[in-house]
């Protein structure tokens, strides 16, 4: 069954919206802005959205989904430290296609909103622990192989994982270097045994 | 000589201004934030700083010059790989003691500002290429001497350290919980051969 219409314009405010908030942030977007991005009419915008937090955190959700599915397309490879591996590539090529403008939407929300909006928080701290969960699973899978050189505890590891990629694209974005997260996935693969 | 009224002033305004701006973001700070917070009168604030950007520039440059003299007294120890973990573990310390309220000024205001405001991404650049520099340095040192087992080249290891202490950072604030920046430390000392 095709979309109804509701839906389409509820995606299409959803996928605008993200594009304004990865760019300007949260704070600095006004409703204003929003409006003249998606084309949307005010009463029409508030019909799906009753305020620029409730849009905020649904734009979180859906990226959030949009994230996963995205990461677990991206973890292909003949064993579980490929597999990680092609993901983090995945991310850095997602990256550069938008010239890593906005870079994380994640990471940004996380250091803008973490103090003032525990909504936002839960949001952002659910991306981080599935992520983290996702690649600890792998580690343990790859050590149980014999597949995995690392001193560093698999949770350790893991949560270093997403540390030094969200480190990496902040680098990168004021570097406007992309050899900056590159550098990082270089380190990583290493430490990884490859 | 005792500093004059005029630089107790300044110093008292950036200071406090610090302190609202690593809280709130820049764009979320108005004037007028600043004013309550120092306490100033606003053609007093206008007198030192012409504009919220000059304000803010100058913040930064403060914290930067603050932060390599708290790097340069953290960098003790009986070898260079020891300054490099005694160091991190000063960052982890500092963050501690302000309850990780506000995180990291130089790593939000590069999610907040590097795709809009070059003056801003030039001091940020400055920081973490002598961050960078200054801890490659030192494992150039120790792997003369012998004592750095990692394969990762110098420059690539420095990045990923500064890469993984800004993403531990925002996860440990995300998550309210301390141990996210601690475990990325653990892994790092494993790393370096500790």
């Amino acid at each position: 069954m095709a979309p109804r219409k509701g839906e389409l314009t509820r995606n299409h405010i959803l996928q605008t919206a993200r594009g304004v908030l990865v760019t300007k942030g949260f704070h600095n977007t006004s409703i204003n802005d929003i409006l003249v991005a998606t084309g949307v009419k005010k009463g029409n915008l508030y019909y799906y959205f009753s305020s620029k937090e409730e849009l905020g955190l649904a734009v979180l959700e859906d990226a959030m989904e949009e994230f996963f599915t995205f990461l677990n397309n991206a973890l292909h490879g003949d064993d579980p430290i490929a597999k990680i591996l092609n993901s983090c590539d995945a991310i850095l090529q997602e990256l550069k296609k938008r010239n890593f403008v906005g870079g994380c939407l994640f990471g940004n929300t996380a250091l803008e909103m973490s103090d003032s909006n525990e909504n936002f928080s839960r949001v952002i701290r659910q991306v981080f622990s599935i992520w983290t969960d996702q690649l600890a699973g792998l580690l343990a899978e790859a050590r149980e192989e014999g597949g995995l050189p690392s001193a560093i505890p698999d949770r350790l590891l893991a949560k270093t994982i997403v540390a030094t990629i969200e480190g990496g694209i902040m680098m990168a974005r004021v570097n406007k270097d992309e050899e900056d997260l590159a550098d990082c996935l270089r380190a990583l693969r290493v430490m990884l045994g490859r």
